[in-house]
């Protein structure tokens, strides 16, 4: 297998973007990841989306999107995993580039969630990541899965709601100084108390938001990158994909998240590295509890322990495992199907050292994980300066 | 990138299969592949699917799959690329092989088009695959794109319609020996002639069916395969994707297929040989005239003489590339998502000896082309007896 470096990185402002199409969003995020990468026209792309089908009545995103950015011929297609896609498409690039096929390969990641032309809700559409026969007939919403996590978790481990406002806290510190956030202002502790509830225990704090955007990255062969002389080296380390039971009430322990254990660990092994050795690590904050069981997972605490990492400051930028550095799906946004492609663009930024305010010290190693569903497919790659 | 085998196949027959769930029809066709194979459990799944978001609320199939087959944990994700989404999943299921990363993989292509659960048809959800905003907003549907390119074809080439019937008699012909097919009868040009239409000039004899079905395929390295003795090798010579615009009126040529033609070259130049090579030929034969385009685009007929090998006899078996040998789209049947992946197990069939009363003498070289929407993703695949 040949190395992969990301060459590229691109992205829209994430927001309720009533102005830009789904193909608009695609071809911004494209052609600045190009513009970024000196790539005119990439061998291959692979576009990640979760709801453009039931939303706006589209499909067959690879061809329309390599069509919108002039580069019809090329191979396309896209992934789908919920809200995992972004990390799937972007492991459908690395392989592409690993396996010697392709030598430049363009990964985008796309989602317009506030239209639906096509007259389904999205809470309709976010709900075909769960189990369509035994949860969401059942009238459980998507929402409403994490909340039975979140309230299962509190009374297990003895953690009081509040505590869970750390993580919302952190994301929004982070998101004020990220241009491309959809909230750019902080928040208190006050403000998480007081927000209105959404599924008890989750209130609208400890959720992330509807939203609209585009993220893009460019991989090459180390031999092409090498010939590009602006580009900073980054290099994929590590790319593992686990799954476990998609309903909630199948999973051998519905408050640890198996998949991520064994992503995680997968991709420690292949990286040659531990949780120690990450610099920082962009989770999948859809809601606090999902920050929680991921650190948990990934090694960065023990079960029950994970959110004494937020109380503590240690997820902070300057703290043991600083997450959400640019305002993560709380205030970054999460434009679902975009998500994962959002994840590598944001720790890219931090290897490079263009964060600016967010920027954390001395980051050389960074890790995204990207979560379908309440966790049966986990997306873990790990990111390291050449 | 080493060398990829099939070693198993499995499929469904395809039908209206009103007592099988989706997961149901996968599970049927995975377990039947993997006794195929003698594999218990692969390092990875990749499942096709079109339909199942806008038609049953259930996305995430990667996992939910996994889940159904007791594989809980492993690498689990879907692809889609509308009509061509097989194909696609049966290219990242090579890739995973050839790049190294996994030894063994599954591919899965399932649909479930009689299900409506989730108030949207069939027909709008086919309409996916073509332009939203430059097609569908207009009323087309995607069987009158069809009509369009059929209409052109006839008037350009000056070729009168009832000769396109010889396709539907040859795919009814091959399906009336096939157990797995929808429509086990033969039919005459007769009833091709009488039979009611559609969206003129494409009658129910043009058009392939609605129905459910699964086809699964395993895949494995050289080395894994060899110590497998039940295996028959079939080895993947050459596998290419290439698009096209997603609009019919964006195209160069509207009756010309350039995807197909960029597709099945490169899968020509990466298996060393030409067409005069082919054994047999699975083509996308969703409407008569898709069959005509695809011959004449993959190099066995020049432009407006495609529908001359159906009418000289060439296309049957014997004769000199026989298409659509267990029944084709047409008869055997087309549930979309998964159709890419029924056409690499009917060449696997052929070149394995098993093909029955359908058996292309000497088969050693099939090839089998999967087409996405109008013409806008075309995947060709070509696959040899090692």
């Amino acid at each position: 297998m040949r190395d992969v470096w990301v060459i590229g990185i691109g992205q829209t402002p994430i927001g309720e973007l009533w102005d830009k199409s789904l193909q608009d969003l695609a071809v911004d995020a494209l052609g600045a990841a190009c513009l970024d990468a000196g790539v005119e026209k990439p061998d291959a792309l692979y576009v990640s989306n979760m709801l453009a089908g039931q939303l706006i009545g589209q499909k067959h995103l690879g061809a329309l999107i390599a069509q919108g950015m002039g580069w019809t011929g090329i191979e396309a297609s896209a992934v789908e995993a919920a809200c995992a896609s972004g990390g799937v498409a972007f492991q459908a690039g690395v392989r592409a580039v690993a396996s010697g096929l392709m030598d430049t390969v363009a990964v985008c990641g796309v989602e317009k969630m506030t239209d639906e032309t096509s007259g389904r809700t999205v809470t309709a559409g976010l709900a075909t990541a769960a189990d369509a026969d035994y949860e969401v007939d059942q009238g459980v919403t998507f929402v409403a899965l994490n909340a039975l996590m979140m309230k299962r978790y509190m009374h297990e481990h003895g953690v009081p709601h509040r505590v869970f406002g750390e993580f919302s806290v952190n994301a929004h510190a982070n998101g004020a100084a990220n241009p491309n956030a959809m909230f750019q202002h902080a928040i208190t502790v006050d403000t998480y108390l007081n927000a209105p509830m959404i599924a008890p225990p989750i209130n609208l704090y400890d959720s992330s938001p509807i939203c609209d955007g585009a993220a893009a990255v460019i991989l090459a062969s180390r031999e092409v990158a090498q010939n590009l002389s602006q580009v900073v080296p980054v290099r994929v380390l590590a790319d593992s994909t686990a799954t476990d039971c998609l309903s909630l009430h199948g999973r051998r322990n519905p408050i640890f998240l198996d998949a991520a254990r064994a992503s995680a660990f997968r991709a420690y092994e292949q990286a040659g590295i531990g949780p120690k050795d990450i610099d920082l690590f962009e989770v999948h904050d859809a809601f606090t509890i999902m920050s929680t069981l991921s650190l948990e997972a990934s090694g960065f605490a023990e079960p029950g322990q994970g959110t004494r990492l937020a109380t503590e400051g240690e997820i902070r930028i300057g703290g043991r495992v600083p997450i959400c550095t640019m305002g993560g799906l709380k205030a970054r946004g999460h434009p679902v199907g975009a998500t994962g492609v959002y994840e590598i663009v944001d720790v890219v930024t931090q290897l490079r050292g263009q964060a600016g305010a967010n920027q954390v010290p001395d980051a050389t190693i960074g890790m995204a994980q990207n979560i379908g569903g309440t966790g049966a497919t986990v997306v873990t790659h790990i990111l390291a300066l050449e």
